[in-house]
């Protein structure tokens, strides 16, 4: 059955159904179906992000099916309001689709991201659905905290860099799937790419314990860290044998891509932060996920990431992390 | 000058400057430039809503300008926000864009919205961009409400319809555009379907009065009450000779066919309210636009809406509003 065969409203009528799989809460006046979603007002900041993706652009349907298309949809998003230090509470689902998509597509891509979305408290309150000739997926997620945030304005010389867990896995799950689009999808650098898991908790740990400088890694971490360096007028310096590289990649790449992979593949969906040592000693006893000190910054006010070898010596790169357009 | 030519965040950059003219509100604690806006929460309720507008589906580059195209993109948003009687505060703007656009079109498209955002108190904060195919304007609007809004649930038998200003004025103007690309576009048809008023005001006002339901038109009258008395399981019965034609529409086109385009056009984004009849008076004695009775609310519970001519005689229509993918 294509979307041509039941139209927009009966399309709806179903995803409501799925998205109130994502259990409202009791703050929730209004969900789907009205002209705005409404819910009472948590005291603090009311913190908002929005993120899209393209086929063609972001992912092609050869290389996911719609479930994980939709969890991911819903985890780069999250993952904006983890680098902030929020809690996520809401979002808005904006679908673009050819008349041609399966109804059940479309079923599987609400039901991967309501999945999500019950793990982490989110529900998907609202939305829009329009033909378009390319599908497109843009999510709006609006969350809170408390009273403070992180931001990428805050980092200060002296501060070390931290990240959770392991980078450069998507890209290297990204280069299988592009080599052989029939690979096992249980790859767990395969699972990296298309199912990232967004850090709310740490961003949550991050920010209870102090830290005020933090990013997610969705473009590289050069890109990422040269983000925060600009923004807070300082540089870093990355020793990039603290890079902790995942132990697959380094099998199926060896370990000059891996680490490449590493420092510019981008979408780890990772935080990368920044913080005095004592503080970042006090998330690592914390933290259920891995978190690495991989430099530090400098008080070199051009904005610029440095790479170093194991021996000191400094590492060039060429690339430097995704940009659209270019 | 070309996106290609200049990149994704350079690009940004310049749209974060004309989103700074709509003068953020001292609640603002992040606006663009960091993984998520955030802001001091107001206390009651937060209302929130998206809406897209897609090339070849809701808009042509033949037919508009990128200036009015960003009026209109955020027109339609900040109507939905009008519908359930809040005030809009805050945008999330996504764009996906075809390498080859020049990037001052992007940068008049931003200054229609900041223009629209400037007259409501309404800032852009945030967004993304993306390399696309085809041109789509997705928007995010956040805005808030003291305690109560409108829906579309809360019609009751004996409550009377009534209706902000004119209906059928953005399908005529429409109609013009199809027939010729190069019509004057001061004409009061065609600006009423590229550059639409929301009424905000409007809407605020009803709730003030005391109005339960209301929708705003967006895929034309007889579709939107319908879904107001689906919503609310009841029928309603429209006086066709109590709607308001634009004399301009009945010049060009007959009265006929401008009451056809009033029942059925869509996209005049003006509301549709149901109310008992001395509260639609209190209202009709405070608003800046005229508000007319059209016809009302019956208990009839299977969500029908019936047109009566002048002579009270049935009207039987083929066309009853707008639905995607169909």
């Amino acid at each position: 059955m294509k979307l041509a065969d039941i139209g927009e409203f009966a399309l709806i009528q179903k995803l409501k159904e799925i998205a109130e799989r994502t259990n409202p809460p009791a703050a929730l006046v209004m969900g789907i179906g009205d002209d705005a979603a409404a819910w009472k007002s948590e005291p603090g900041l009311t913190l908002a992000s929005t993120d899209c993706l393209v086929e063609g652009v972001h992912f092609t349907m050869e290389t996911t099916n719609w479930y994980d298309l939709g969890w991911k949809s819903l985890a780069v998003n999250l993952s904006d309001i983890a680098a902030m230090g929020g809690r996520a509470r809401y979002a808005l689902v904006t679908l673009g689709l050819p008349r041609t998509v399966e109804v059940e597509g479309i079923m599987q891509l609400y039901s991967g991201m309501a999945e999500l979305g019950k793990k982490h408290g989110v529900s998907i309150v609202g939305g829009d659905t329009s033909a378009a000739s390319c599908i497109f997926i843009n999510l709006s997620i609006i969350g809170n905290s408390s009273e403070k945030i992180m931001t990428r304005t805050s980092a200060r010389p002296g501060d070390k860099v931290a990240i959770s867990g392991y980078l450069g896995v998507a890209a290297a799950g990204w280069k299988l799937l592009q080599q052989d689009h029939l690979q096992n999808q249980d790859s767990p650098l395969i699972r990296a790419f298309l199912k990232p898991q967004p850090r709310l908790d740490t961003g949550e740990l991050l920010l209870a314990e102090g830290v005020k400088t933090a990013i997610d890694i969705s473009d590289g971490l050069i890109a990422d860290l040269a983000h925060v360096c600009r923004q807070s007028k300082v540089s870093a310096t990355i020793q990039t044998s603290q890079l902790l590289l995942h132990s697959e990649a380094t099998k199926l790449f060896g370990k000059h891509t891996a680490l490449e992979m590493a420092l510019t593949g981008g979408e780890d969906y990772e935080l990368l932060f920044c913080a005095e040592e004592p503080v970042i000693n006090r998330v690592k006893a914390r933290s259920n996920v891995s978190i690495s000190i991989i430099g530090e910054i400098t008080d070199d006010k051009r904005g610029n990431v440095n790479l170093v070898n194991e021996d000191g010596s400094a590492m060039i790169l060429n690339a430097a992390g995704w940009q659209h357009f270019a």
